[in-house]
């Protein structure tokens, strides 16, 4: 039956401890009979030997044609002219939003307990153009690009995803106060798909207002949506409220429906191969692209099984300040399945 | 004698609750016999019936001659046409640095209770060039200019004020993975100044990281230096683990040795001449100028009275959770001196 016929995911495990962390979703899946075949593909600063390639097309068609993949931490190849593995993933196969969950983990506590936020970055465009150009010497100018056609796609996609998460509230992130005519016109479009979900609530916060209410009391805030540099910036000042970038998940949304889960931190060559990654981040991630499936049963039963890993406390990775190995982590989740 | 003779300075009262924290800071200012004669105008979003301008060439010229100034703040005038009166404050007197001490106050508890560091932030060119352009219907442009000298000015000033203030070190803040030609211009003039400074530890962190690490751990910042939308960001993310904008003191340093301090909060025109409002930020802006006019023992027991009052927590505005009156919390840090 087509129940039994297992869905095609590309899983690229990255570099450093990437493929630790990536082994550790595999065996989880596994245990929790997750009907998905992994497609392995490796991307990273490694050079391919046989292709002479950091990122072969095979990899790129790999998420094209299943829609969706997860991917590990990637390094940035050594020497000039290559631009970040990351970015080069972003515009190939145009990953136009980037969402981040972001919640207070129950047990692992911080500063903060009662965050529960989604961030929703535009990934293509602004401050990310490549645009640069030295004007004379000693003048250089960087262009910020904001089009109406990326602004009203991403606006759409968090308004959609605030309506069917359930979630009650959108806030554009701006300073049109500065850039009326950029960040301006992404207000426009956000007012405009806004008019279309009269049942969420849409409100405009200047960044750094927001930043400073971010940190005063994040529960402000639902789903905050926003151009491509500002959400680089507060997505990860909302990981940092909830432990940092090791325990966040993040997917991106392409167009034609696909949706690559990243782990977006770094790769840790320090401590790779050494059985002392934390998976967490990966695994989560690993979640929000079965959510994407719709296998919200598998969801949630792997997220119940890492949250309650992580708040009972007794297996964890030493960036938690426990002492577990990478594996002892991975079959405590198994376990709590 | 010279000593005797009054030094004076320039006052701004502002807009909204302006008036009634200038008056705050005038009293506690005779009840210290501070030397110094304040020198008053109107600038503020209500036009001068005499003159039918919101900023009069008299009220720049006063902080032009007298070079130290103190302003509160100020709304922005309504109609087309008007930009903010600080940014236009910040360009007729090219206010090139802002500078903002940012500590947790003493008895006044966040989550945070071990903040000490100061922003110094890029306040005339960057994302604040005002040079946007539609490209096409739907698409705009916004461009970032910074140039070396303005880059060298504000990175000279920020190793200054490290060395002469018994700081350590000097975190330049960036994007230049992304913006290249931009922040790496910036980098590359930070890198310059440091050389010049080898007593002062010198690094670079990238602006998301910085924003995670700040929420995770503000100890490990002293002096933070960076482009103007970073600085605007960032000093306000600051304000926010300590309490706020209302508590923050800010000053900014003009080419030819000019100071002008001024609370970066808003006008509250809801409270504005009911006697609630919180003075602290303008007063410890006030003790900002103090220094810099190298008034350090007038400056030392303001400041010494202001957080004793607060920390004593007796009398406190509305806004600390108090019921204080702006006069009584005057009075009381008058008692304190
Ligand atoms: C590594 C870097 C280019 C990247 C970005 O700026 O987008 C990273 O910070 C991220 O958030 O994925
Ligand atoms: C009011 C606004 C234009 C201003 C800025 O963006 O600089 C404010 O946020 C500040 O920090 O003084």
């Amino acid at each position: 039956s087509a129940a039994s016929t297992p869905i095609r995911a590309t899983l690229f495990p990255g570099d450093g401890i990437g493929p630790e962390i990536a082994e550790s979703v595999k065996t989880i899946f596994r245990a929790a009979e997750v009907p998905i075949e992994w497609e392995e593909h490796y991307v990273g600063d490694q050079v391919d030997p046989r292709t002479q390639s950091f990122l072969t097309w095979e990899s790129l068609e790999s998420v094209r044609r299943n829609k969706v993949g997860l991917k590990g931490p990637m390094a940035t190849p050594i020497g000039k002219g290559h631009r970040s593995l990351n970015l080069t993933l972003r515009k190939e196969l145009n990953l136009y939003a980037n969402v981040r969950p972001c919640y207070s983990l129950p047990g692992y506590k911080t500063r903060y307990d009662d965050v529960n936020l989604i961030t929703i970055r535009e990934n293509t465009e602004g401050e990310y153009s490549g645009l640069e150009h030295q004007v004379v010497r000693g003048v250089v100018e960087s262009l910020k690009i904001i089009t109406r056609q990326a602004s009203l796609r991403v606006a759409e996609y968090a308004f959609h995803y605030a309506k069917t998460h359930g979630r009650e509230r959108v806030s554009a992130i701006h300073k049109a106060n500065i850039m009326q005519k950029t960040d301006g016109l992404f207000l426009k479009c956000c007012r405009e798909v806004a008019e279309k979900y009269p049942e969420i609530t849409y409100e405009e916060v200047v960044i750094d207002n927001c930043c400073m209410m971010l940190v005063k009391n994040p529960t402000l805030f639902d789903v905050l949506v926003m151009p491509n540099l500002y959400g680089d910036i507060i997505s990860d000042l909302c990981a940092g409220l909830i432990g940092g970038l090791g325990l966040t998940p993040s997917c991106n949304i392409g167009e034609g429906g696909i949706a690559l889960a990243e782990a977006v931190h770094g790769s840790a060559p320090d401590i790779a191969g050494k059985n002392l990654a934390n998976p967490t981040a990966l695994l989560l991630s690993a979640v929000t692209m079965l959510r994407h499936l719709e296998l919200h049963d598998k969801a949630d039963r792997i997220q119940d099984a890492i949250l309650n890993t992580i708040a009972e406390g007794k297996y964890r990775t030493a960036d938690l300040g426990g002492t577990s190995t990478t594996t002892d982590f991975t079959k405590a989740i198994c376990d709590h399945l």
